[in-house]
């Protein structure tokens, strides 16, 4: 029997187009882990959570283990809510739905809006696990690129005016991810921020706003596009992934009562009571601003220790962005395969995101890898960056 | 600004053609849960999954709250291979995805196999979760109808040869649920088995078999269809929803590597580690072979204390089947419209769902509900039942 002829086109397609693999090798180990986008391991409340589910369950007995029927779950509706105030977004129940992580409200989103059809603006270089899912429903993008104050606007302004007056097709929606971005960690500035809200007006599109660093700010908050959203434009995607622990799989997405109806008749693995319950029940016992206060303050000081390192350790060739929040610094290195030299990195015992699985065209992104310091020790973010620029100048120079 | 204009034409067809809605309304506060297809509180391992939880994050600290590293992710896939076995069924890690419930692994399938232009054989009556997911898919459906031995093979074969004789497309999949079924618990026989399995080879089509209530028989274990598949043409769904605890979310598929291949690749609210490694930890640490004996012995009790309730208390026009396993039985009430009735019920004080949510033409259920005996105390069951026949007397007679 051969399996594949039972595939709609459309699956066909898909796996082609985009087939699965592996993007990163094993790594070695004790290897510095400079490639995950994990949160730092000393700040997953492991015994807070132990606690809530020992709480949870003695106060809910079996309730959060069916498939409903826990008042927890409608409590972390209301704790998300109140998250979403705190960023200036005020969304009713109806705009509201809580996914596993914001990867899952990616996909869903990609299921209700996109076809082989659909052109979809992203930028360059965007989050891959959001590039590969769109990738599953369409090969139509426009790449806007991203510079050391976000998605150029002007040149998103450039592209559909272009289009439109060659009568090409327009975006359906855009996909960025404007505060501390992955991978570049890089911040859309309040100007541009206006002038795409405007765009999505004059263009009609959709924006979904993936903000699941959002919270991470160093100095200063940035104001999601969804707060300065009249419309109903803006889908905002959120996580507690990067904040409490991505174990728990819990995102969620705002729009209008009608796209959440959809995106939730979609959403076809039910809801996760007792992961949900055990969350809310986390969040009702502990301090989640005095937490985030630690966070930002770890990840500062951890992204200060790279940036440092950097700047001590690495070879002419070598420039970065300068991150104001987030997980991630984004490294270029004139006239490197960074793919290359990954394989090298490795043996050295430090790994990183070669630039290429962030841009639909790969070879975009040969140059540039992406860092993550929210893992790794301090002691270790500076001996990952030694190994690294030894690895730089032993190949390159 | 219009949400819908931006929706696929699949998904406005889908939703147009299977709106979202509620299928059951608010139960009355002391309603005798008849309805629900949940297990019983009491056999819910409150206790031993706070203990597993407890221990895990004492053994592993945060490695299950991260998004991969849990070594506990892998033990999981090996207790479930080792309940396959004794299902008769032997796959390779390659053949064997976890996901979230049952009900995702029958979206997954869905995904990759069919179109709007894909026929879908099913049973009549089926789980009414599964023909919404699929009447998200396709409109085009051979519904065969089920007797006191499941799915009437025979007409199943009519059917097929009919179609193929006037060159109409014939079904690329068959959904069922051979052993207990939902929603009337009936059993396919071996013969019958052995003669869809034939049918499938003969015709060239997929068997999507969910063998979610396999485990819970009264006196005996039927051999699944994959456990007799040597084309790889079965794919098989399990749970631990049903001897566990649902909200944990906890179900999988088997199936050839390459049907394995492209569900996970379509799979993307990635991996749930707490709750996947929280399971592991508690099979690990219980004797669930014990613990299904239990569970069998419970149920084969409330299913006759549900059988002989209905002996005592319906009048004449009321028959079912006689269930040897599983949480459902399956009643008619010739003459009756069992939808307007639960209004009557619900006053009363006892939930059943009407059978209409079963059929893919609703009319077909009017005569038919089903109940499920696994929720309610044994208690409840008879007093449920007596309100039952008390609201069809009253009503129809």
């Amino acid at each position: 029997m051969n399996s594949e002829s039972f595939f709609t086109e459309s699956t066909k397609a898909a796996l082609k187009n985009n087939p699965p693999g592996e993007w990163m090798p094993t790594l070695p180990d004790g290897c510095i882990r400079l490639s995950s986008g994990f949160p730092a391991p000393n700040l997953i409340p492991v015994e807070q959570l132990q606690a809530a589910v020992t709480l949870l369950l003695e106060e809910e007995k079996d309730l959060p283990l069916h498939y409903v029927g826990s008042p927890k779950m409608a409590k972390l509706k209301e704790q998300i809510n109140d998250r979403l105030l705190r960023r200036g977004i005020r969304v009713s129940e109806e705009e509201l739905l809580i996914t596993s992580g914001a990867c899952q409200a990616i996909d869903l989103v990609a299921r209700i809006i996109m076809d082989h059809e659909t052109v979809v603006a992203i930028e360059s270089p965007t989050y891959m696990e959001a590039l590969e899912v769109f990738q599953n429903y369409t090969k139509h993008f426009i790449s806007i690129p991203v510079d050391e104050n976000g998605l150029q606007t002007n040149k998103l302004e450039a592209m559909l005016a272009e289009r439109k007056r060659e009568g090409l097709p327009l975006p359906r929606i855009l996909y960025t991810i404007p505060t501390f971005q992955n991978p570049t960690g890089t911040t859309m500035t309040m100007d541009r921020r206006k002038h795409v809200l405007e765009l999505a007006a004059k263009y009609d599109f959709l924006i979904l706003e993936d903000d699941a660093y959002g919270e991470l700010y160093f100095d200063e908050q940035p104001d999601p596009l969804k707060a300065m959203d009249n419309e109903g434009r803006v889908m905002h995607l959120g996580s507690l992934s990067k904040v409490v622990a991505p174990g728990m799989r819990i995102g969620w997405i705002t729009a209008t009562p009608e796209l959440i109806t959809a995106v939730a008749w979609f959403k076809k693995d039910l809801d996760h009571p007792f992961a949900q319950a055990t969350m809310a029940s986390f969040l009702e016992k502990n301090d989640f601003e005095k937490r985030l206060k630690t966070l930002r303050e770890t990840y500062q000081r951890k992204c200060t220790v790279l940036l440092s390192a950097l700047e001590q350790y690495m070879p002419k060739p070598v420039s970065w962005y300068v991150s104001e929040g987030g997980y991630f610094v984004w490294v270029k290195i004139a006239g490197a395969d960074t793919s290359e030299l990954l394989t090298h990195a490795l043996d050295e015992g430090v790994s990183y995101i070669p630039g290429k699985h962030f841009f639909l065209n790969q070879q975009d992104g040969a140059e540039y890898l992406r860092l993550s310091f929210s893992y790794a020790e301090e002691k270790e973010i500076v001996e990952g960056i030694q190994k690294l620029s030894k690895v730089i100048k032993r190949i390159l120079l």
